[in-house]
């Protein structure tokens, strides 16, 4: 498309988003539930037509020469697709927050202040090959009573169209206009910097990808980006750690789900422990498949034991190894592990293993990460895990919402204000 | 200074800023309060110090030949010191929130969860020539434990310079880093955009200032940006308003301080009321010294008065007077000037005045403004006319904070969690 035909088409897609938000933003709890459950059943209804869908999908990705874990990915069958339909009930279930209020007093100028719970709007949702994501996404801002400007990975558009046709459709029969939910259908690249730029009528971006796609957003976008879901992860065995019970918890946090945000990429030792810690943990991780980047000091613990060790380079702690990798650093205290997750982390999950109480508050009040454990797996870090009920996106910034984003995160409040025909003194 | 010098300068800055947020994180409420009494102390006991270098100031913006308005907006004498220092001991008496926790739960998988309020770290902040700012902000910034880099208007480079210095000693005294509080001290403009890319090291940017400036942070800014204080504010006179109370109201909106965001900027009257409301409201501005940019219906109303009435044209409505000029439209009925509203409003301030409850509660639920007033006036919206104690500025986006924003906006939160070596299932 031609810059100009890209930006009426956008321009056209943001005014018809925000128009559409002024009916979501008025609907009641129970008008929301219904229409989630109409969208629920009409999925059901359709999935013969959106599996068809996503075979082409498919057969486009293979033909491609996509990977097999990336066809996998986009893939849905009948198992999957009742899955993400199960999980519209689950939402239907969750407290609505629109139209709490919080903060109301009587101020001494006169007047009753309330700040009250509201949409935040136009919600913009740029996204990989993982066609879930499209109803996630599209259910979770129904139900804060946002529009959705949706844009998915290219290579999951057969099966983005099925789903947000039916969507729409739902929308229609409840009386809504169905620009509720937009897809953006076209694979041009350079409508995702138009979207970025369209701070007239969208509200919020959110990027879920990648660091390349994050890194567009933050230098690209002029509407208020949430980034996250780039996790850098720190576990401390502190020299007061039960080395026993560790070797679990950091199996788990490197190994049950190598390739997302919140697993492990980097072990820290305390120096007291190192020379009998590491070698043991790093047998117990062999026999899992990890393969590790060891500091000089490390390695004189792990050489000629038959791991898979490489030195740590430059980058080995500037990495999210999204792999089964694992960096390993010997430190001399608590406080070179602070100073080293200060300057390596990612913001998104830290964790400490000891059963010293000093310690373990100590490393609580001076890291400063999205979710800091002690005693605990960072594979923590996650929506449901943490009773929110649902996950938009994990953020690691600090503005609006850190961490697990639930519904919360898809409102804002306005302050609405009653006098007696007041004015100011 | 060139681009790379520029680049040096402000990678130091960020990492002087981040070092010295570390510090600040950890104390306590009582040793903010201590260091805050400090710097009022040291404001006092340097204020001649403090007066000379803003007489330099003055004396070279009367030289430059800036408006009688804008050297006094930048003027420094005794009693508006003592106001600045005074309104420290306002800051010190309110609560912290730092260190509050919320949301604490035991999770069905045994972990023990919390969410901690905590500083943001470092704040970037552009204003125009106003030194009080530079007090304002860096003692709010302190009292919530954020390090502060600080770029004011060059007009006031000396008051500045002095002022911060006093404030960076009294952070000696305490202990403290000094670069908890930064001021850059070059004019070069280059630096605000270099500023804006510091997203290693600096968490979000406030800036305040105009329209120009506002724009440049959305577009350039990578760090999250808090965008405000640009208020095209509407009031809404109903065919049910008490068109006897509505005048004071209306003249307490656009004349109390017509140079300020929450001031009034468009009267929408309902076509019901129009023709007698009009010339009457009118008259009562006009002896105010308003003048008006006027639809073509309440021109047919005001014409042969003696007002000054201007033909509204295409931009009168989308125009911040921030002076005694006031566009007047005639609308069909509620819904027109919510659709006007819409169309026209920054988010900042709106106002119905009615007697009517359902046209009160139908306009305060479709407008979508940061704040909505029932029978009062829009110079409401402020920090302290909220009973907020303080105002970092007044935000008209959606994100992190909306309206007046206090010190909960200077914070974020951190999830804790305790285990007992637990792992994920």
């Amino acid at each position: 498309m031609s810059d100009e035909k890209i930006s009426t088409y956008l321009a056209t897609l943001g005014q018809q988003a925000k128009q559409a938000s002024f009916a979501l933003a008025s609907l009641t709890s129970q008008q929301k539930s219904a229409l989630l459950q109409t969208i629920a059943e009409q999925l059901a209804e359709n999935s013969a037509r959106i599996l068809a869908a996503n075979a082409q999908d498919v057969q486009a990705a293979k033909a491609n020469g996509l990977t097999d874990a990336m066809v996998d990915r986009l893939l849905l069958d009948e198992s999957r697709l009742a899955g993400i339909i199960g999980d519209i009930d689950n939402v239907i279930n969750l407290a609505d927050p629109i139209g709490k209020e919080a903060d109301s007093k009587l101020l001494d100028n006169g007047l009753r202040l309330t700040r009250r719970c509201v949409p935040l709007g136009v919600v913009g949702v740029i996204y990989e090959a993982r066609p879930n994501v499209t109803v996630d996404i599209a259910v979770l801002a129904l139900k804060t009573g946002n529009a959705v400007i949706l844009r998915g990975g290219k290579e999951t558009l057969a099966s983005n169209k099925a789903l947000s046709d039916v969507i729409r459709s739902a929308l229609v029969q409840h009386g809504l206009p169905e620009n509720c939910v937009q897809l953006i259908d076209s694979p041009d690249r350079a409508i995702v910097s138009g979207l970025l730029r369209l701070d007239k009528y969208v509200d919020m971006i959110i990027p879920r990808g990648g660091q390349a796609l994050q890194r567009l957003c933050a230098e690209q976008s002029s509407i208020p980006v949430i980034l996250g879901g780039i996790g850098i992860c720190h576990l401390l065995v502190d020299k007061k750690a039960d080395l026993n019970r560790a070797l679990d918890v950091i199996a788990n946090a490197k190994v049950q789900r190598p390739t997302v945000c919140n697993a492990l990429d980097t072990l820290l030792v305390d120096q007291a422990v190192a020379q009998v810690f590491v070698p043991k943990v790093a047998a117990h991780l062999h026999s899992l498949g990890v393969v590790f980047h060891a500091c000089e000091q490390s390695q004189q613990y792990l050489n000629g034991l038959g791991f898979d060790v490489t030195p740590a380079g430059e980058e080995s702690f500037s990495t999210e190894w999204l792999s089964l990798t694992l960096g390993i650093k010997v430190v001399s205290d608590i406080d070179e592990a602070i100073k080293h997750i200060r300057a390596h982390s990612t913001g998104h999950s830290e964790a400490i293993l000891t059963d010293d109480i000093h310690a373990a508050s100590y490393f609580m009040n001076q890291v400063d990460s999205s979710a800091v454990y002690v005693n605990a797996s960072t594979r923590f870090t996650d929506g449901a895990q943490f009773g929110l009920g649902a996950e938009v996106a994990v953020s690691t910034q600090k503005l609006h919402a850190r961490g697990p984003m639930a519904l919360d995160a898809l409102t804002t409040y306005k302050w609405l204000a009653w006098g007696d025909y007041t004015s100011r003194k």
